[in-house]
């Protein structure tokens, strides 16, 4: 607590370090209605790596009509070349097109994004299960040709809008396939926001029983219904310790009755800090961080801990 | 997911059956701006029952002074006569005058509210602890021998904003004389919000080594930092089973910079519905009652919960 701080108070099953993969700057800013010009992501991405975080993702090689707030990727990401050294900054590639631009600037990890339902596969990626796979497939192929990381989301883990509770045997097989093509890494996505801790559990321990290694593997909530820090919680008792989150909670309307965003990158931070688990991540700074980002969206960030913090601060 | 509800997956180590302490007509209004009128407090109520909850405290026999809010005690503990068979409503009581009042009511539960830590007893009760303590002590030995039940609140358990993180063996300390005094039940209080699991969990072991039953406490966290499902979750892996909650988060308001309310019920609900644990609650009329008393206080409820589920239904 003092300094804005919890006091750590470690527990016992829990690992020592956590990394976070920071997913503010695209999967926020993409589902944010203000476009944000260019000079502010790159100002937001030296932020964010100056608070610590070291696996920032950066934004989309997507075509601009799909995505319009992250059309401005070939300019910003040479604005990134000096963090390199240090932060690891992957960008999500939806085809081979989209690979190609990305390499060109010397992207060195990448991230495709594939469903485990048919009709979230068929609403976001206009394909099949089956079709979308095929479409990663070269992607990835020459992705790892060129040594460059290759992270696997795999969203719908849990609940689909349309098609409900989601098997575990289902997304099971659907994180192998990402797996066989050669997926270094696997984000699992509660997109909806509907998982519960044993829901979680059952999940990995899945995976675990299909051979995937809990190394592999990402956890990706969504507080939809207040329930991604519990569910993380459960994903750090089973071994997990990369976690995805949004600094500030970025890509949930604070207003919207229904607010979907990520887990906000502060709250994740408050817990682990009070579970005296390692992030590298300076909370003051990272807070600073999402006032500012607020201010330039012109709205007062959804994440809890940046409310209690920035209040306490003025 | 079905209707509103996410799928039941039970995980290990976890209790079949959470007692929720309903916490919004009394914690919950008692910090909200808006002073309610005496109908609509026992309508609420009525409501909570009818939504399935059990436990519902109702009301404080503090002086009106000190908490407008709930002036109305008197009038509108008679108006809940008609659900004393089915549900506890236990009411606040600062001292014995207010243990007098309540108990000419017919009052069967009360709860006394005292501070771990001094400068809260100082600034909540303008007492040091031993004060309060001895203040307590004519009021729980009184209740007792008329068979009432005596619920001992112990506020700022983890952290206390002018004495940063609290000791472990303070609160142990502090616990066992309310325990000493008579009281058959204590509520962990984070008043604060800042706990972590860890913390949550050394404060239980603390306790049960001091002899304190765990199926004599109940937990009570805040959602300032976003923390209080996650510790939640940490309480009932140590075997707690009664947990205090707020329907629809009544008594933090989403627009201040400083959200300090109670855990939401709703997104309480949906974390046990989702582990499989029994609770009695309706999500879906506890979700109705939200929405409705957000309507008589003019402002949304800072449940996501509530606002996704009452976002999906219309």
């Amino acid at each position: 607590m003092t300094d804005g701080l919890p006091m750590p108070v470690p527990a016992e099953g829990l690992p020592a370090r956590v990394r976070i993969h920071e997913v503010g700057a695209r999967d926020g800013l993409q589902n944010e209605k203000t476009v944000v010009p260019t000079e502010v992501k790159a100002e937001f991405i030296h932020r964010l790596a100056g608070a610590g975080l070291t696996t920032i993702e950066a934004t989309s090689f997507v075509h601009p009509k799909w995505v319009p707030q992250l059309a401005d990727a070939e300019s910003l990401f040479p604005q990134l070349a000096d963090l390199a050294d240090g932060v690891d900054l992957p960008v999500l590639v939806p085809n081979d097109r989209g690979l190609a631009r990305a390499m060109e600037l010397g992207a060195r990890r990448i991230a495709v994004f594939g469903s485990a339902t048919e009709t979230f596969a068929k609403a976001n990626l206009n394909r099949t299960v089956d079709e979308s796979l095929a479409m990663f497939e070269p992607v990835v192929a020459r992705a790892r040709a060129a040594g460059v990381h290759v992270r696997g989301y795999l969203s719908m883990c849990f609940g689909d809008p349309w098609e409900g509770a989601v098997p575990v045997a289902q997304v099971v097989a659907v994180a192998r396939r990402l797996r066989d093509l050669g997926c270094d890494e696997l984000s699992l996505g509660d997109t909806i926001g509907v998982a519960t801790p044993g829901h979680v559990r059952a999940l990995l321990t899945g995976l675990g029983e299909a051979g995937v290694p809990t190394d592999s593997l990402g956890v990706h909530f969504h507080d939809t219904y207040g329930q991604a820090l519990s569910n993380t919680l459960a994903a750090l008792q089973h071994g997990v310790t990369t976690v995805d989150a949004s600094a500030g909670g970025l890509g949930g309307c604070p207003y919207a009755k229904s607010a979907t965003g990520n887990l906000a990158t502060e709250d994740l931070v408050w817990m682990l800090e009070g579970l005296g688990i390692e992030t590298g991540v300076d909370l003051g700074r990272l807070t600073a961080t999402s006032v500012w980002m607020a201010g330039q969206l012109g709205r007062p960030s959804p994440s809890r801990t940046v409310r209690a913090l920035s209040h306490q601060e003025q």
